[in-house]
This record gives C-alpha cells, sequence and structure tokens, in this order.
C-alpha cells in the first residue's frame, strides 16, 4: 500500500516539489529552477529526474508511492491536456502522459488555483470543508472551486477563474485577460494599489501613503489599521468590490467558506471583516452565513493540492 | 430490474406527475391539484396515492419502479430536507423519507429549478451535454446548475440561485428576495415588462407598445423583430444585462451550455442571438465559445429532471 505522495506546482521562475504522507505530513520540500528552454520542453524530464533522486536520498521505494499530483500555470482539461501555458512556454500536450512515462508513476494535474484551492480544504484554512472557493490575491486574482471535495476544473479548463469576472463598467484601463472592468484590476495586490495611486493622485486628502516611494498593499493595509482616513476609504471599496462579487459566486455554487489567500491576505482579519460585512450585504439571504477563512499554506499550497489530487 | 422511473414536480397550484421508462420515454403524465391545508401536510400523501393508483390503471407493478425523483418549490438539501417550501406551507422535514415512507419506493429530491435543468440535459435543449446552466426567465428567473451529470444542490440548497445575482447598483425597487438590483428584476418576463413600461413613462419615443392594454415580454420581443425603436433597445438592455450575468457564472462554473428556459425564452433565436452577442464580449476568453441553446420540454422540465434524479 502508498505510504507517499508527490506535488508539484510549476511556477514561472521554480518548480516547487514536496514528498507527503498519504495522511497530510509534509516530510521534505524542495525547489527546482524551470528551465523555459525551447518551449520547456525539459520541465518534466528535470522534475521526474528530481523527484527520482530525492526518493534516492530519502530511501523511499517508488513502489510506495501513490503519485504526482501537479499543479500547473494555466487551464488543464480533465484528460490531462495543457491549452497553453504561456508563462512556460508550452503548447498543447497531455502532461500527465508525459510525467507519468518520464517518472513511472501515476500522474494527475490541474490548474495551480484550483491545486492550490485543494491543498488548503486538505490542510490549511479550509481543513474540515468539502465546499470551499478560493481566493488567491497576488499579482492577479486567482480562484479555486472545490465542491464534495473534488476540484471544479470547468470545460476549458476557466472553472474558477473569478479573478475576470466583469466588475466595473466605466473602467478605462485594460486588464491582462483584454478585457475591461475585472475583478482583478481592483482587488489583487496590483488592483489596491492601482486603486491608490488614482486615489492620490486625483485628490487632496492627506494620507501618510503620500511618503511612500514604492506604495504596496501591505502599507494601504497598515494605514488603515492606524486610521488613515483614505487608505481606509481604499479598503473599504476593496472589501465592497470583493465582497459583491463572492456574493455573486455564493448564488451560483453556494459553497460553505471561501478560504482567502495571497499576498493581500497577510492583512488578516481586518480583510476577512470588510469583505465578509459587504458579502453579507449583497449576498441571497440562504447563503448570508458563508464562513470566510484565511489561507493558511502560504506558497506550500500548491504542493499540498498536488498530493491530495493524486490519493483522491 | 426497474423498467419505468417517476417524476414528480410540486408547484404551488398543482403537482405534475410523470411515469417514464429507464430510458428516458415519457409514457404517461397527469396533475393533481395541490393541497395546500393544514401546511401542505397532505401533499406528499396525495402524491403517493395518486402513484399508485396510475400505476395499477396501467398494470405496472411496483417491483418495476426504480422509484421517485421529486422537484420542490425551495431549497433542498442534499440529505432530502426541505428548508422551507413557503407556497406549499412547509416547513423543515426530510420530503424523501417522509415520500418513500407513504409510497414504499425510494425517493430523491431537489429543487425545481434545479431539476428543470436535470430534465433539460437528459431529454431537452441540453441533450448530449454534461456540464449546463439552465436558466429560466419565468415569472423570476431561476437557475440549475448541473456539473459531470449531477445537479450542484449548494451547501444552503442555493446551487444555481442565479436570479438573484446583484447586478445593478441604482435600482429604487427591491426584489422578493429583499435585495435591489437583482438580475430577476431585469431579465425575467416580469423584469422586461417593468423594464417597458420605465421606457414607455419616462421618453416620448413612438412605441406600438403604447397601444397596448397588457404588455407582455411576447409583446416586448415581437414588437422588436417588427422593428419597433423602444422594443428593440429593451431586448438588447435584456440581452446585455443577461449575457453579461452569464458571463460571470461563465468564469465561475465555465460549462459547455447555457440552456434557456421559461416564458421569455419563448422569443426563440432572437433571445438567443441577443444574449450570447454581449456575453461573447464579457466572458473570459477561455469560455467565449460556451454553447447557447433554448430549452425544449416546456413544463415537463421538471418530471423529466425528477426520473432521471431517482435512475442517476
Amino acid at each position: 500500500m502508498a505510504k507517499y505522495a508527490v506535488g508539484v506546482d510549476i511556477g514561472g521562475t521554480t518548480v516547487k516539489i514536496g514528498i507527503f504522507t498519504v495522511e497530510g505530513e509534509l516530510l521534505t520540500k524542495w525547489e527546482i529552477p524551470t528551465r523555459k528552454d525551447e518551449g520547456g520542453a525539459y520541465i518534466l524530464g528535470d522534475v521526474a529526474a528530481s523527484i527520482d533522486e530525492k526518493l534516492k536520498e530519502n530511501s523511499m521505494d517508488k513502489s510506495e508511492v501513490a503519485g504526482i499530483g501537479m499543479g500547473v500555470p494555466g487551464p488543464v482539461k480533465q484528460d490531462g491536456t495543457v491549452l497553453k501555458c504561456v508563462n512556460l512556454g508550452w503548447g498543447i500536450f497531455n502532461v500527465e502522459d508525459e510525467l507519468s512515462k518520464l517518472s513511472g508513476l501515476p500522474v494527475k494535474a490541474g490548474n495551480d488555483a484550483n491545486m492550490a484551492a485543494l491543498g488548503e480544504m486538505w490542510q490549511g484554512g479550509g481543513k474540515g470543508y468539502t465546499n470551499i472557493v478560493m481566493v488567491t490575491l497576488g499579482t492577479g486574482v486567482g480562484g479555486g472551486i472545490i465542491l464534495d471535495g473534488k476540484m471544479l476544473a470547468g470545460v476549458n479548463g476557466a472553472g474558477g477563474e473569478i479573478g475576470h469576472i466583469q466588475v466595473k463598467d466605466d473602467e478605462t484601463e485594460t486588464c491582462g485577460c483584454g478585457k475591461k472592468g475585472c475583478l482583478e484590476q481592483y482587488t489583487s495586490a496590483t488592483g489596491i494599489v492601482r486603486q491608490a495611486k488614482i486615489a492620490l493622485n486625483t485628490t487632496d486628502k492627506p494620507s501618510k501613503l503620500r511618503s511612500v516611494q514604492y506604495i504596496s498593499a501591505k502599507e494601504i493595509f497598515d494605514a488603515a489599521k492606524e486610521g488613515d482616513e483614505l487608505a481606509n476609504d481604499l479598503v473599504e471599496a476593496h472589501g465592497e468590490c470583493l465582497g459583491r462579487a463572492l456574493a455573486q459566486i455564493a448564488a451560483t455554487v453556494d459553497p460553505e467558506a471561501f478560504v482567502i489567500g495571497g499576498g493581500v491576505s497577510k492583512a488578516g482579519q481586518v480583510l476577512i471583516d470588510t469583505t465578509s460585512r459587504y458579502f453579507v450585504k449583497y449576498a441571497f439571504h440562504a447563503c448570508r452565513n458563508t464562513k470566510f477563512e484565511l489561507a493558511t499554506l502560504g506558497n506550500d499550497a500548491g504542493i499540498y493540492g498536488g498530493a491530495k489530487l493524486i490519493l483522491g
């Protein structure tokens, strides 16, 4: 019977890999660089070789490993086909078959945001729930939906792509996706900083943010905690935008909990309080008690999710 | 082995019942009145007695019936507990256990909008798909989500309650749910008529709708087809509001197709064309090719869904 599972999280710069017990304990984790030469042709080979080496190093036999679960930065169809991972140079091919051939182990793959959601449900902020929507507020806004313990991948691999819900009509700047007014443009770390710059440039309101050279999401939330009025307005607007979008999502998939992660979530309880207050205002009455939790696994969520995916 | 399945759709006025072959052919259907006296205490007994009678009439043996699938007008938890069906006078109890005791048959229950979605997927406009979002544009706006062939009931029984997605900020009238600006207020049959009255009262635009005493959704779509400018504006606004909300839903659950039913869907292809045009405008690029279909089962969708639910 299998004792171990391997979780892999392929990013644009590094690949994170972890070996877990089947019960969910992370035994060892490490990183290798993501080799993007020749359309990313070496990435999966590097992953397989690195896992082999680490198993030997730890005297673990391959027969004791249930398999590899892998998150990739792009849409993945249910049969394991990636549809394009621009960051890696990958085109369209079946990553599960490919890594399985290279490693001699069963492989399952999914979108990295969905994997993070699965990881948080298994051993993180969503532990104890089986129906969650994970929201990652980082450079962009990622989402992952888990229903009855399973990832909602979506027919086009776009399940949980909530960062690209259009929330505003009057936006003039274009989102990375090509549309205007996406949730990501207001609620990601980049988004709230962009809103701060607009507010600082279009009002005369005094604010300690005026003396900060490089404003980050952290500075905005910290200033709001200290009573800075302009920062507080930004945090309120952030919470309203996010809370309202999550209310729309609740009226669609009706989860037990939202789990909030990513850099912005380091703001902590104030983010949860503000977002959930607006959520209650906009939510359909039956969903008003949906819980809000902070993610706890940080950058390891993806490898946890990988291990959980292959363990089923 | 079972030859038949029974589908039941409990409405506020009548209960629809149908007997199907396990292959999905509707053999016979009938209606009984919904007895709402004493908090709806007689409804399930009436249903059980009526099914017994009809089975005898058709010389069908109970052992040949796989069971009963039932749609009810309110949220139903996964264990079969209804949380309140205001229209029937029901409080909180397990309808599956209750009808199973009364009928001696296995029973599964679900929300009526979800059942209609399941029915349309099985034998209607969604046939051939396994991932659909059904949108019912009737007096209100109902929704039902089918993922991998299974209903998304939601943790609070509010899965697919898309009529109560908040889509406008400046609404002054209150929706039946207590909020303001719900999708239902603009895109239901009632909603588009309400919008027509506002347009007729606040503009001087000539329109043949001015000579209609009781405007219905049908008159608005018909006038638009005949080139009436004001009616056309209403149809465009309807399509934009609906298309945009469906784009948000696509970025969440990413289905293969939207199936549009309810009274408004009698407008036919013009409704599909307008809605899908705006959908493409607002949708995340990976979901832009999501199909749009018209529902085909009309008021029978619920009993089809019931039969499919119990057949699994």
